[in-house]
């Protein structure tokens, strides 16, 4: 798994290190597991095309795995919302399919930028079909994902679901200007973080309650959810590609580094570094001279300054922003197994 | 001007040699011109976003040139159908932007799947700007184009521009799959041809019945018309790659052989060529095993075999179909245009 040695003495067999983390996301996972179901039939149904390699290619990364974090916000949203009501309805299903389509094409793309060759621990789409396939692919489900959206018929949802399209499109353009740069600030790189992941979270909330006929003020409540939800992730995300500790199934460790990508725990390293550290960095992150021990060292540095405290303490404050943006809501057990998603989310990191 | 040689004599200064065929677009123009300025406009301001990179990048390519053919269709066809009436509207001049903004974004991203260095004689965006902002700003540009389009408020118009960017997608896969495959069909080629190319036109010119709201035969007319003029179109765009004696501005001879794309003239050279030529064909198109004189030796072979006029000859067929298709409206200046765009789009071979 992305060259990880356990850290576990070999011969133990350990409980599962994050079952309590992970029993967050399955608590959620309980609540709408049929909803989740028809959303993955409606997947692979929605990815077929006449072109056989499409339908190849989808299915090597939408039925790969990945844990549909983003369509089962879209689910549970609609959920506490109160949708579906007692006359049922499908509607958050197919839109759950379309949140993940858009995520499906922005990971082809972004393993293409980021020239990846690995995605959660299996080789990366473009590695195997090639950045071709992975960019002309990407661009079908995006197309797909509009045509489900039409299919539903709101334009309250289709003007939700383009603006986080070009909101994510934003995002990764900034942090392809900010990568290599130190000088960026925490303001920027929250900018980065906002657009490229956070602006589809808060979207898949939103559309829940866009479903279910709520009034603005809980569209936007679940908009905030997102939004401080995806940043805590994106945070936490960036702190365990420094964590060589954790056990992190399918991220390898270091790939922000080796790419030069200015993250949270990097920006905070900087600042708290000496003369001799920020030298360091320099080199490695904005001239992207790297060697082996390289990146031993920046982990070393990021111990010294408690860049990944630093970085965990942030998203948790954003998990607790998220979690309050809730409180409009009635205490009922889909609210808390949000909640505690939220909680999930920094508690990986652990 | 990708290193073409003028086929005058130096020192001769010819009267333009396309100036009749580019009348018939220029009087396309003059009849919608206060309605293509205004749709530069909006092209101009919809492109912009507090990323700087990303109108830099999309005005190198939307605002650098460009005949506006897709756009164009859009505002004639609108205006066929009697929009704006009296009381006015600019629904299409903002569709024809969408249309643009889709178009633009598949050149983007087919220039990185081409690895092309050059986009209408001058350096291509993936040149300038990297792989990588091509990927992403074509992806912003597509999503935008949607936003404009919700902003529209047509569900149909939705519909049929999130059908044609799926078709185009799967038009380019599908011609991915064909490169190299001298066993491609007919049939197949067709198909790659109507997805890539002929897609968008026909839905450029079929959302201009939608927002001047005419009936569905309408519709499906301006449909065909759109359909038949751009296979037409990419026919002799084919047949123009290897035409070293065309004035073909910004387009260089044989990008299509050096890439092993299958084309219909080599298709009609492949089936009506002897032993030999096959081998050659097979050497170069589907082993890429190319040198430096084999283009002028393909050349040679499609003038031996007639594929050159074989395809312009189908072409014709097509643009023939175009016009026909337009029977269904009124004999006016602006259907009288439409109709002289389609010999348009065969003559500029000639």
């Amino acid at each position: 798994m992305g060259g990880l040695a356990s850290p576990y003495p070999s011969g133990v067999a350990p409980v599962s290190p994050r079952a309590g983390h992970e029993d967050a996301l399955s608590a959620l996972v309980d609540l709408v597991q049929d909803d989740l179901e028809a959303c993955n039939r409606t997947i692979v149904a929605r990815m077929d095309s006449p072109v056989a390699l499409i339908p190849q290619l989808a299915a090597h990364i939408v039925a790969a795995g990945g844990k549909r974090l983003r369509p089962l916000l879209t689910l549970a949203a609609a959920r506490l919302c109160g949708y579906p009501g007692p006359a049922g309805g499908a509607r958050h299903v197919d839109l759950a399919a379309c949140v993940e389509f858009i995520h499906t094409a922005t990971l082809l793309h972004d393993d293409v930028v980021d020239e990846s060759q690995l995605r959660r621990g299996l080789a990366s789409a473009n590695a195997v079909f090639g950045n071709k396939a992975s960019v002309l692919v990407g661009d079908f489900l995006f197309a797909r994902a509009f045509q489900l959206m039409v299919a539903d018929g709101s334009l309250r949802v289709l003007e939700i679901l383009s603006r986080a399209a070009a909101t994510i499109a934003e995002g990764e353009v900034l942090q392809l200007i900010t990568q290599n740069d130190l000088t960026t600030t925490e303001r920027r790189y929250l900018d980065v973080v906002e657009g490229k992941t956070a602006a589809l979270f808060a979207a898949a909330c939103q559309v829940g309650a866009v479903v279910a006929d709520r009034p603005r003020p809980e569209e936007n409540a679940l908009a905030t959810y997102g939004m401080k939800l995806g940043t805590a992730f994106q945070l936490v995300d960036d702190a365990l590609d420094y964590a060589a500790d954790q056990v992190t199934l399918g991220k390898t460790v270091g790939d922000d580094f080796r790419e030069g990508k200015i993250t949270f725990p990097v920006l905070v390293a900087y600042a708290a570094g000496d003369a001799p550290e920020r030298a360091f960095w320099q080199r490695t992150i904005e001239q992207m001279e790297q060697t082996e021990a390289d990146l031993a060292e920046a982990m070393a540095l990021m111990t010294r300054r408690d860049a990944i405290p630093a970085t965990i303490g942030r998203a948790m404050r954003f998990a607790q922003e998220a979690k309050a943006a809730l409180d409009v809501f009635p205490d009922t057990p889909i609210r808390r197994a949000l909640v505690a998603v939220a909680d999930y989310t920094v508690q990986r990191a652990r």
